[in-house]
């Protein structure tokens, strides 16, 4: 399969039976999606987290309790179609599987949180330099001082990814993400990592360090990893997330949640 | 007090201890919100509700249970600062009150949501004429074929306010509240009214006809009787409502919530 044709109702039917290291360049075009899972118990308090904290924590939508497909990606079935999954047990990474079925209970509702995928093929098309795409590395991330908006059992600080902009470029940088709120939208820092926390940003928290080019600014966005860091923190009984950068792909178009 | 000049906490110190017959006009520039309080046990499915239906229900802010005031209303308290509440039991309504403390539990979970005034005002800072302000009346609202997306116990049809646009400039009305996502958003629908199920504009389900200009388009915008008529239709045990026209005041300003 070229992944560049893929369509995602074949993308998602080849990672039901296949492995891949990572989703990123299939079905271009297509939004790519984060998933936690958690009994229902703790879904009011996450979802009320999320409405809180959109830009860390941007839904793209839920799956109550008991269904396992959505018209997000339709004919699919979340327990399979993500090629690995990560089992956590109060808090801890426990397994990494291919196949989650025997994870999921009937009260286990799904969250699919949207993926910064989106707003760097926007920040691509508008000629803006994407440092890690063109090291070749993962985005940087930092877990900052910035606190998230608490909801019920859920609190915990911003996680962060980090982009070099050029100077020149700041401004359309801002303009291009802020169209897109369902993918984390604008920044929230621009400038000194220092006054969010940051000490070095040669030694970010997750991901890999990028080279930073001279005339750059250094511009932050909330990113995904919050939502999971959040509720790690507050340890569930169980959580079932995406392996990192092995996502869900959705049917729905980047261009879809673009705002005016 | 003067209205126009009130700031948000001196309106709502003066709602506390008297029964204004509209919160229109007071602390301009400021968002005001609809209320919807229910007990924690419905508070899942209305916020996922809130969630799927994003034009009907903009959701401004979740009070959690034991929770009376927010940010959004510094020094507030909910159950007080509306002039007036209405108080429904299973679905019907029983009684109006200008304080509903005798209402409030340690359980009940209260919705902020996001009201039309802001975009009006939007509009008609932009020149577009808004014909129910012209002419002296209440929005005309109808009851559509449109279906919302139902999420656990809440489902059942749209509810949208209409206003006649000047042909030429439907397109700058459409700009203009598309940039208000969190007070209802751009239209649902442009034009013939028989499509979405209504059947003569003549005869709203809620609010006033309004004198229809020649020349003029009718547009029609996702309403916040929707999340009401919806959750009264389920007939939750107990329901706190704000009164029609009797809205809380936000410290929040109208612009904020403006996207690019």
């Amino acid at each position: 399969m070229n992944p560049a044709t893929a369509t995602p109702a074949e993308a998602r039917a080849l990672f039901r039976t296949t492995e891949v290291p990572t989703t990123a360049g299939f079905s271009p075009g297509y939004a790519q999606a984060n998933l936690i899972a958690l009994d229902k118990r703790y879904a009011f308090d996450f979802l009320l987290f999320a409405q809180r904290n959109p830009k860390p924590c941007p839904l793209l939508g839920v799956l109550e309790a008991g269904e396992t497909t959505s018209e997000l990606f339709a004919g699919g079935d979340i327990r399979t179609d993500i090629p690995s999954y990560r089992i956590f047990r109060e808090g801890t990474l426990v397994e990494e599987v291919a196949d989650a079925r025997d994870y999921w209970t009937p009260t286990t509702v799904s969250f699919l949180i949207g993926c910064s995928f989106t707003f760097e093929q926007a920040l691509v098309d508008a000629h803006i330099p994407v440092a890690h795409i063109e090291q070749g590395r993962n985005v940087p991330m930092y877990v900052t001082n910035i606190p998230c908006t608490p909801a019920g059992v859920f609190s915990g600080a911003m996680v962060v990814s980090m982009r070099p902009i050029p100077a020149s470029q700041v401004a359309d940088a801002v303009r291009v993400t802020s169209r897109y709120p369902a993918v984390h939208g604008a920044p929230v820092h621009v400038g000194d990592p220092a006054a969010i926390g940051i000490g070095d940003l040669a030694a970010p928290d997750f991901g890999d360090a990028v080279d930073i080019a001279p005339g750059t600014i250094p511009v932050f966005w909330a990113c995904g990893v919050t939502p999971q860091s959040v509720v790690m923190h507050s340890a569930p009984d169980l959580a079932i997330c995406h392996s990192p950068g092995r996502m869900l792909v959705t049917d729905v178009r980047d261009s879809f949640y673009q705002v005016p």
